[in-house]
């Protein structure tokens, strides 16, 4: 038991005060975490476009003040009444995709899209709709359910797991989203082996989609960027070709260049950019009566896709995921020894 | 070998001279068959509503003037050099979707969509492309590689299947388009039994998925219509639920109304109308995680499909099917052979 356990925690965090204002570190009141909360200690915190998204104002859900950040890794300070799937002490990765195990969703072996906070979680509230943290006078709003971005976080017990203590959390912790989402978009997508697979845009997920679809034997892995600095990154980390569809012939659109190329489309594809013409793009370039496209990035409010359907009825899919298909607390900690052993994780594939 | 073999025939045919023109019936001059060509002897055809929506002009391919009409029983009349999957004499289905069993497509094992004979069939001609129909002195063109609104009518060998002669060609003909794309788009979709499921639209194909869908044992078969008379129509072929979109509450959306019916929205949706809006609803209206729709209906040119991505992206799938995913010469013998039988084809369930 920590001598902090029941304790309001003074600490500092970055907060953003309002829609499109810059984070500001304050000194942060955090409250004890109430039954079924865990109090962390977080140590790291990568930074991800979605919580930039969310400071700029685009996201119409976006509540504020807030404290942001959702790819962190720390230690359990203290829990909450009834608390039993992790302890004080413990090594955790927050998850903003929450795994209850007693919800339609997670029991439906269909998906990993946890109903059990969701309301909560998407009005930046704890699970019984108040929040933890206190800055001059004022409720400051949790973020995804995880609010990475305080030196102390309270989350609800169904959205953290442990993992082995032995695990440098300077680096699991972008299994919290990032490294997760790509490794399982491509892990959980039947058929990747042997095939042809296009990633649109070169950012973190991308190349997390290029390297796990090299590893599980893709047969060509189309690289698509318009940063001619991306080359280098996409080839090291798996790309056999690299595309950038700045540098087309004139008139050319970058689907029917792909499907050229590649004698008639893609086996698979990955929309990583959020850019609703890209997902389109990474859609039609597909190969007919068989492509799969799979949107991972996250539009702009009010965006939407389009096409014609006859791309879908003939034979192209259009499908999407979110945090890879990965349920957290059952699967986190089977990656995290497989990175301690340098190994790809083999089982699936 | 018939009296007629290697000769031109005279019979009558409709044919629509130009786009938007009422069907004429003609005097034809139906050639003789060229190399893996077949010369069929129509005796029922359908009429489906691509028939109509070529001849009204709205499709931007359609080519004039046509015979058109693609859902047809005959019994083949001659052959060219080189045929060997039907003799004179077969009673036959001509197959839009041909089966050369030798292109990439046939051979992926992952499509029914045939690349052999595409090209041509498009530009309304045969392989060799050219025309057997001849009329007042000009060339006549073919329509989707069958032209069944002709009493006599010349298919690639691809393009036409055998079946049991003991079958009434005047109901069988029906598998030639209509009630196959409904069955197939029900029975090769993996998970219907136990499943809840959305029909829009009870035309043909609509009434096709419903009593697919319940000879497969869904849980909950709920038929879309803005026609009430179809109600009757869709209970009878197995509905258990009918919905009138143009019956509800003031501001209430299909997709809103049908996601509260059925407490988080439907397993499994079929577009069966061809209206872009009310795809759209049939992939809305799907469960969160797992809900998969397929269109199946043809849009007018140049509409487009479009959503939200975040619907893709929380575990929706937007797929379609053409001509159900039957390979027409290897499955469409088993169908007649089940019809016969009086039996559903249990082997898929």
């Amino acid at each position: 038991m920590s001598d902090t356990a029941g304790k309001t925690i003074q600490c500092k965090a970055a907060i953003c005060w309002a829609a499109g204002e810059p984070l500001k570190i304050e000194d942060i009141e955090v409250l004890p975490p109430r039954a079924h909360e865990v109090r962390i200690h977080i140590l790291y915190t990568g930074i991800c476009h979605t919580d930039e998204y969310t400071r700029s104002g685009k996201d119409p859900e976006g509540v504020f003040p807030v404290v942001l950040g959702h790819e962190g890794g720390g230690i359990v300070e203290s829990v909450g009444e009834g608390v039993t799937s992790v302890a004080v002490g413990d090594h955790v990765i927050p998850l903003y995709t929450a795994e209850c195990r007693e919800c339609k969703f997670c029991k439906s072996g269909k998906t990993n899209l946890c109903g059990s906070v969701r309301a909560t979680q998407g009005k930046g509230l704890m699970p019984d709709s108040t929040s933890r943290f206190r800055c001059k006078g004022q409720d400051i709003h949790h973020f995804m359910g995880t609010s990475t971005f305080s030196q102390y976080t309270v989350v609800a017990d169904v959205s953290v797991v442990a993992v082995n203590p032995k695990a440098p959390l300077d680096k699991v912790c972008l299994l919290g989203c990032g490294i997760t989402t790509a490794w399982g978009a491509v892990v959980k997508q039947p058929g990747i082996k042997g095939s042809s697979v296009a990633v649109f845009g070169c950012g973190a997920i991308g190349l997390g989609l290029i390297a796990t679809s090299s590893m599980v034997g893709a047969s060509r892995i189309i690289a698509v960027d318009t940063n001619p600095n991306k080359e280098a990154w996409a080839r090291k980390f798996g790309a056999s070709d690299f595309v950038n569809p700045a540098k087309l012939p004139e008139g050319t659109r970058i689907q029917e260049y792909l499907v050229e190329l590649t004698d008639g489309g893609l086996d698979y594809t990955f929309d990583a950019t959020g850019n609703v013409h890209v997902m389109r793009a990474a859609l039609e370039c597909c190969h007919k009566g068989w492509g799969i496209s799979t949107i991972i990035g996250v539009a702009a409010a009010g965006q939407e896709i389009s096409t014609r359907p006859f791309q879908l009825v003939t034979g192209r899919v259009w499908r999407g995921s979110a945090f890879g298909g990965v349920k957290g607390r059952t699967e986190l900690p089977g990656l995290v020894e497989d990175y301690l052993q340098g190994l790809p994780r083999h089982a699936f594939w």
